[in-house]
């Protein structure tokens, strides 16, 4: 048995095994926010033309809201993550006293006591790098994602417009091709399962579950998101109508 | 200076400081998705009926589908703490030696060397928790989210729909009170900026930025997402008429 292999993901299909997990988040969201459309309108009995303005209005605004403020929240989360080590290199500075006390406290709940405490102390403090490591790990818990935010935004991003795509792709052939208009609503549940199985499958390796209650739990939450709409999207157009 | 006061944010207003990250960033999401509708509509020349059906069915749909996401996603990842901590269980049975290796080296990087080292080796090796803690946060860097996901989930779930109501509020009330049907557009707009600055403010608190930048990138957000909505309504809706 190898480490590696017990602890990675490794890479997946053609994606980076490091940003699987913004693809996951953003292609779910981005096809929810598509077919909460187009399962509204249907239960609504809008036209096509409709389907298309607030399907393609949701996918880019939310895309684009997405995947910046994705980009926004991941650079505020490193900053404060530097402020947090400026604090410390701070404290150790101008609070010594305490914060040598807190090292002591740390080690002493790992089981080491008497002069050799003493001795793990003097050599964590002797190294200002080692000693606010140790303060950032063990007192904050706090852990840097070395990611470069514009990345996972774009995983975001793409994720999000591709997989968004998917539902309202039977009502966009539609202008081009003949479909019969009743058949739209069907093709896109059909494609929307299929894209929301695939993506349980990729969550499986996010979250290293079983497949099968990912891609369940995928599927059946795209089909409730959806029903919903549909049962707004009914109850609201017989009010209007 | 009182270290509690440096690195925690207390609590805001009446929101527990624990969720606050979950109320801005779905307060955020569900502000957007609704305003996208609203201004898709208002690019497209679309009627108060379709703004409320679209509307309502994203917001519901989406605000579900985030929650129940987020909810899954939580679970998901403690599993997937608990599953590491399990792996090293099982490697620090089976393959002692190289698990054993692994705390040397550890502490190694930290400064230790000689007898010291050696001290310090047999003392994290000699309680099974500790040295299981010890390589998940200094090897896989892991630290556990204790917040239980219900709590998480509902947080989303609640910002989402409130804060998504905002950008409705004008058809809404149009539907009982007389309101001028160019104003409904204007009114929104200034409810949802005033919203997004609010949520801006919040997220100063969450990412202990600087407030003013705060605000200022989430009301650009907001009315970045809302132009793009806007062009592509107008630009379908010509194109449909």
């Amino acid at each position: 048995m190898n480490e590696a292999n017990l602890h990675d993901g490794g890479s997946v299909l053609f994606f980076k095994s490091e940003y699987i997990g913004e693809f996951v988040y953003g292609g779910i969201d981005g096809a929810i926010t598509t077919f909460a459309v187009v399962a509204g309108a249907a239960g609504a009995g809008a036209d096509l033309s409709w389907v298309l303005i607030f399907g393609f209005a949701n996918l880019l605004a939310d895309g684009f809201s997405m995947s910046v403020g994705n980009f926004f929240s991941s650079k505020a989360e490193q900053a404060n993550f530097e402020k947090h080590k400026a604090i410390e290199y701070w404290e150790i500075e101008h609070k010594r006293a305490s914060e040598v006390q807190e090292i002591e406290d740390i080690f002493r709940a790992k089981g080491f006591e008497g002069k050799l405490l003493d001795q793990v102390v003097e050599v964590i403090i002797s190294n200002k790098k080692v000693w606010v490591d140790t303060m950032m790990k063990e007192e904050l818990e706090m852990i840097k994602d070395t990611r470069k935010p514009i990345n996972t935004a774009l995983a975001t991003f793409i994720a999000f417009v591709l997989v968004g795509l998917i539902p309202l792709s039977s009502y966009l052939m539609a202008i081009w091709i003949e479909i019969d208009a009743q058949l739209l609503f069907p093709i896109s549940c059909i494609a929307t399962g299929f894209a929301m199985a695939v993506i349980g499958y990729l969550k499986g390796f996010v979250t290293r579950a079983n497949y099968l209650i990912s891609v369940a739990e995928t599927v059946l939450l795209g089909g409730l998101a959806a029903f919903l709409a549909y049962f707004v999207g009914e109850l609201l157009g017989s009010y209007f109508s």
